[in-house]
């Protein structure tokens, strides 16, 4: 939860002269999201998201995350629409940071994840890769597999105080997958981050998925196996295969795997369960005195990617 | 900024049941507030605030609370509104707390007052404080001059590590204060924590009061010397003393103080000062690690103190 940069009144004031929302009726920091400020901005218009972008968002990505909500919004994917100024911009500055208005998307993240909502998810996961297709921008995943060892460097020296013997545990996993990493996979725009808290339901319906400021060019079955590691364990770490068989099942309802996607499926998950751990592991290593998140544990995904490690098949994960 | 306590699907669902509200639409956690956690409910009747009640508030007093914005809100106090469910009780439990849902009130708390603001919160206060009269319960201000003493000793041996020579300050103070304290003076409802963050301005004029989990019975006039500590101070802490003759006058529009409570503002802006000076250094002194609020720096209290010690009389807050 986070507000990094309060806004001021005269700042706001401001800021909101760009656009033709009406008058300010309410303005509230929200505590969800870790890596950016948000405000429930409500005006005589509607009610809205003011998020301003933190250090860690490059501020040379925003337009391709902005330009992809708009793009997949306008495909009939149910997710955040940026609100544009009256001079047709999106992107601008307040209280020294980017920041952008966009739509409110109504419905709540579900804490309990249930297989209707895993069913749900995978279709909506594969409508957003078609729909994905012909946006015309390109990023990189800088948290795929080049990213992840420079990453763990900065993490290695510390990270048997986490748990004995992580450094070792980690660096094969490493050495495995650099080696077994699959090629030639059909690729397209990805989430990479849809996790429970990015996904709304209202009434029991999926209503729209958030967050795209992890979005980015990779192999689509691994934006699948991140929301396997996120949405199919149980609280104790036990794989859940109803709800995996169920995300996979409706996913090939809007987009067929390929048999070579079926084949890599558990090394996409051991890599997608690896991205976590190292990302968790750094936050864990450097929390900052005075933050206001409190780190998420990485032994979370160090346990799941023991399960990962030690399935014989795609059969574990639901997969016929 | 604060979420302590999440609530799960489940609890949601079955708390919600209780109330005759409509279907859920979105369930946001707010970084506002400091000693509870707060939510924004939209169902399909309208937009709410769900409150859970953390350790610093006591259970027992929630009655008092509530019933106060009740009777407040009753005699035309633009506060929040405890919303009852069907079974008549606006107070009940959530995931393991206390917990009531409460009107939302638009509108949005000022970063800097202006002497307009202070106009319009002087005018407001006395209001409050005749609306208050005839509400039939009644709560001590444990954070009143017989609290301070105790507050203070518990973080008495570590103040000069705060700065130096402040232990001898405060008890200096205490002295001071426990022999010159008023008595006799007009006593009823007080608000005791308005602050900026618990007035809401909408389209510049005064929108609401919230946040009610301080108020006592008590001299009304110290609840004027809290606004004054709180509203009428530059970033500098030099005093803007046509910001406290506004706050004063408009005040007296509605309610006249006496010769007495005029006299005595310069103690009672002294009380007001040390309890916020008391209550900032216990929590700087004990933060918790992994706590998600950032205390406020107590010496902003110590730099007002030492002004309303060196004042003439009445006349530096802008009294003729």
């Amino acid at each position: 939860m986070a507000v990094y940069t309060d806004v001021g009144d005269a700042d706001l004031e401001a800021f909101l002269g760009a656009y033709d929302l009406g008058a300010l009726l309410s303005f509230k920091g929200i505590a969800e999201g870790v890596e950016n400020s948000n405000f429930l901005l409500r005006t005589e218009s509607g009610n809205y998201i003011l998020t301003l972008y933190e250090k860690r968002v490059a501020e040379a990505d925003l337009p391709f995350f902005l330009g992809l909500m708009e793009h997949l919004a306008g495909r009939g994917i149910r997710c955040p629409l940026p609100v544009k100024g009256r001079d047709g911009q999106a992107l601008r500055r307040v209280a020294g940071r980017p920041a952008a208005i966009i739509s409110f998307l109504e419905g709540m993240w579900t804490r309990r994840p249930q297989t209707h909502h895993c069913a749900q998810l995978g279709q909506a996961l594969a409508e957003m890769h078609l729909a994905g297709r012909g946006f015309g921008m390109r990023r990189e995943n800088a948290l795929s597999l080049s990213g992840w060892r420079p990453l763990f460097e900065m993490s290695r020296g510390r990270a048997d105080s986490v748990e004995p013997g992580l450094e070792t545990f980690v660096l094969a996993e490493l050495e495995f997958l650099e080696s077994a990493w699959p090629a030639g996979l059909p690729e397209g725009v990805i989430h990479a981050d849809l996790f429970p808290d990015n996904v709304f339901f209202l009434k029991g319906k999926l209503s729209g998925l958030i967050d795209f400021y992890f979005a980015c060019d990779d192999l689509l079955a691994y934006d699948l196996a991140v929301c396997l590691n996120a949405w199919c364990f149980e609280p104790d770490n036990a794989f859940n295969v109803t709800r995996g068989r169920a995300l996979i099942q409706a996913y090939e309802t809007v987009r067929r795997l390929d048999p070579e996607e079926r084949d890599k499926l558990p090394i996409l998950a051991r890599g997608a369960a690896l991205r976590f751990l190292l990302t968790r592991l750094y936050d864990w290593l450097n929390q900052v005195p005075g933050a206001l998140v409190r780190p998420k544990d990485p032994l979370e995904y160090w346990r799941k990617l023991r399960f990962h490690r030690a399935v014989a098949g795609p059969a574990a994960y639901g997969l016929e």
